[in-house]
């Protein structure tokens, strides 16, 4: 059992999502105890080259592994839980998540093959778990997957509430709304909600987010409409979107296939867990669906953000395995594009038009609505749980600054409002947030199998050599410096050397120039020759083309 | 003068600008000869790794030279002149346009140094041209440019009426509406409109696009609540849009700073040719502005794309020359984000957040007005000119098919719409348009100093850089075969040498060993030593990091 000392302060750390969208962790420490809320990946930037993944720096959870007590988890999204692996491998805790988001974890595990001896334990929306001493309630909301919970971690300072991702959805699918009694309830009894953290990816939108029901009223009109085959592309994931699609394709009299790798696992899972309904009859494989009429068929893809490899851009330009989009094909698009995949998705829209596809997209309203709460249900929940101190997360800095303003529009006041960067030890008292501290924190790059060993010096390289390419000059040598062979000089990525023959002679006659002074002077230095041919082609290529190739100098000694 | 041979066909040629936006450059050929419309540049995608500029192909301009009597520009946007350089290099004949147009292309060839002997001859808008057997009336129209026109190029059979870029506003800064009175009596007069050619950029978007005035009301607004600062980031070439900005300044008694290279040319140039009107007392110079109190300062500034080396980025990032963002200062984008740029302008505006500046952007309406005719307006065009053909550019192929589908909605038949691609030679006799050719057409990269030599391999080449790195086994050997020095392996964005030893050191003994019995085997041939590195590496280094750097053996003999 803890020590009681400092039990009049509590501190949550954000090891990711705050300043950010992605990579979403938290710590809450209470005496001398942590617990760990979700572990979540980003998707790297443009600038990060040939990165696969991102995932949180961990290294102040390796250090104090041992106060580490277990990992709750809010729900099944790979940027709240696609760094599990990556911190399983450092600690190994029992991780509380609901079934379906623990169904999807559980696949991520085997995939890693660390799966045996972990401790997964399903908990039931609308009930409490402990953890070493913290008591955790996880409170139904609505969101873009099923299963997501909002936590409130019991403190002898009062409950702190986590509610990230949310909206709240007046008719949801399921018919599940959130638990706005259990919000109430916190937020109205002794001791009142000591701090909320929530979730501000859509805080610049009015109003209130629309229902996921809406989507289903605008895919029944068009599969109604639709004469051929209907294509629909949407995030796995998203298993109410896809069981109105189904529930259309049955209306209609449809045949369902799948295709795309997270489609087919995502679906087995939930129908597994009983979150997707489809009759075993409905389902047809996608190597057997031109044996039926084209109003029979219903195919449910990925490739909704336009991703190369994904299934709907593979038809779009016409390298899928087995199936080609043809004149008269409806193809909808069920989600919006991230912020950074707009191109993508827009060159798979033009060449399914291209194709003789009816596209039907984004702006056409009702054919996706966010996960997210807008504005008025961001006010609701603040006003539910009435909490002393608050502090935006899930958020880049403008959301989080926007959801700030929107906290003291409703009356917390600035002071008792906390805009956290990663890494910030944020302290609670009764009285006060304040930031009391800072621990090691950032982004740990993942590149294929290695966790890590792609820093800043290997980043800045690959972008040099992507832009303008890489000269490598190669000089053999024997003892006292005399050149035997070259120097040769080999490009990549510079230029057809078909184009530049004259560029290249000219560039090797003055390295040979350059080395041969050095001969004269008796200079054998190896760094001072290296330079000496930087120095004989940086000046002279970028006078006679404009570009700054890496310039790589190789001298082998016989 | 031309032979009257096909005087019943006209032909036009889109050299770019359809299936795309950017590089607009069409070609009009009738009885011989060859007109050019407008010869711009496009930005390069993200996988055009280290390009500058992409330019059309002007192959078929090159063969042709001596038919080509002229070009005529509509405005003076990039996407519009910015390959005349290029071209201008190619073929020397007069260019047609108006005088901020010309004043713009003149900087332009002064920069490329080919100012001298080139005949650009001012037209003013309402007037007409004769060029070869050509006439060409340039006709006003609004958009985010002064001085912006359709032009109607008169044939046989009608005229043709190219109208890319335009929108219709009823409230211009300048007063000086679109010419509604000439398109609709080209419209109405005999023989009637052939066809018309016109901008699908908004074709999405519902209702009219908003009046610029609307962005003045807003500005003012701002200015009027400001207490500090006021930076202002826009197109440099948004004259309309600028004017505005000092206007309000002149109101609220500020004076005016200009920071950023094509807003201080853009305004030098628009200042001398008159379309813009500054008091030379408003203006300061941006070093003296620390002399200023606060709230009789305006910046306006370029940057409003997230460019990483404008200047408002700078300020973003804390290193620009003059001036740091500071608490209280008021920053205003005013211009949406070019689809592609909306992660560097989010970017830029958490990093003025965090300055502590109030930040008025895109989702503030009225903050910017785009530069294009929405749904409405484009249905107005075609009523007004009521065309025989209507072919829809300026747009990807999304675009296109739905302005399209607009010509349908107000009555032009299917069969007399035309889709092009580049390179189409589009037909038009009075009573079918049909694609007759195809022309060499596409893409030419500019990087730095080259004009086309960096080609798919290289492109490959960088973007396997980019991902993985590359491997360099350098090897030397004498003239029988046997290794004198290496094999040394030398990695660049591969991984950190640091964090790898192990792995080069097992890769550097695969490589021994494959060497070992290459030599054994009595083995010399260069291009059978290189696959054998090759071979010994990639499904090593693929195996242990999952990781596909490019290999590059070297070898060098003595």
């Amino acid at each position: 059992m803890p020590k009681k000392h400092n039990i009049n302060e509590v501190k949550m750390i954000p090891l990711g999502g705050v300043g950010e969208i992605g990579k979403n962790m938290m710590l809450v420490e209470m005496a001398g105890e942590i617990l760990i809320i979700d572990a979540g990946v980003m998707f790297p930037e443009d600038d990060l080259l040939g990165i696969d993944l991102v995932i949180p720096d961990f290294s102040y959870v390796k250090e104090n592994a041992n106060r580490v007590k277990g990992i709750v988890l809010t729900h099944g999204h790979e940027d709240h839980i696609g760094a599990l692996p990556y911190l399983l491998k450092e600690i190994n805790v029992p991780v509380f998540g609901t079934k379906l988001t623990l169904g999807l974890v559980e696949g991520k595990l085997k995939e890693h093959r660390i799966n045996k001896g972990r401790k997964l334990k399903v908990v039931n929306p609308g009930s409490s778990i402990n953890v070493g001493s913290f008591k955790v309630d996880f409170i139904l909301v609505n969101h873009s997957i099923a299963d997501t919970c909002a936590l409130a971690i019991h403190t002898p300072l009062g409950p702190i509430i986590y509610a990230s991702d949310f909206k709240f959805d007046q008719t949801p699918i399921d018919g599940e709304v959130a638990d706005f009694h259990k919000l109430a309830e916190l937020g109205d009894n002794y001791p009142g909600v000591l701090a909320l953290f929530a979730d501000s990816t859509n805080v610049e939108r009015e109003g209130y987010t629309l229902s996921e029901k809406v989507v289903g009223g605008t895919i029944d009109d068009i599969f109604r409409k639709a004469r051929n085959r209907i294509v629909v592309a949407t995030f796995a994931s998203n298993i109410h979107r896809v069981q109105q699609i189904v529930d259309a394709a049955f209306k209609y009299n449809r045949k369902i296939a799948f295709t795309g790798r997270s489609m087919i696992n995502n679906i087995e899972i939930a129908r597994e867990l009983g979150y997707l309904i489809i009759p075993e009859d409905m389902i047809v494989d996608i190597r057997n669906i031109s044996n039926l009429p084209d109003d029979k068929i219903v195919l449910l893809t990925t490739g909704s953000q336009g991703e190369p490899m994904a299934a709907l851009t593979r038809m779009a330009r016409g390298d899928h395995y087995h199936i080609n989009i043809k004149d008269g094909d409806t193809v909808v698009i069920s989600a919006s594009a991230i912020p950074g995949n707009e191109k993508l998705v827009g060159q798979t829209i033009n060449q399914l038009f291209k194709r003789g596809a009816n596209v039907i997209y984004e702006d056409i309203s009702g054919v996706h609505v966010s996960g997210h709460a807008s504005q008025e249900e961001l006010k609701l929940m603040l006003n539910l749980v009435k909490p002393e101190f608050f502090v935006p997360v899930h958020g880049e800095f403008r959301h989080l600054h926007r959801h700030a303003k929107l906290a003291e529009e409703v009356g917390i006041p600035e002071k008792n409002i906390y805009i956290a960067d990663i890494g910030d030890v944020i302290s609670f008292t009764k009285r006060r947030v304040k930031k009391v501290g800072e621990i090691r924190a950032g982004q740990v790059l993942v590149d294929g199998l290695g966790v890590g060993d792609v820093g800043n010096i290997v980043l800045r390289d690959r972008k040099l050599l992507s832009e303008d390419g890489i000269i490598i000059v190669v000089v053999t040598i024997d003892k006292k410096g005399k050149i035997l062979s070259g120097p040769d000089i080999i490009t990549r990525g510079f230029v057809y050397i078909r184009e530049s023959e004259e560029l290249i002679a000219e560039a090797t006659s003055r390295v040979e120039k350059a080395l041969a002074e050095c001969e004269a002077n008796n200079i054998t230095e190896w760094s001072v020759l290296k330079s000496t041919i930087r120095d004989a082609l940086n000046d002279y290529i970028y006078k006679k083309i404009k570009r700054n190739p890496m310039i790589l100098p190789i001298i082998m000694q016989v």
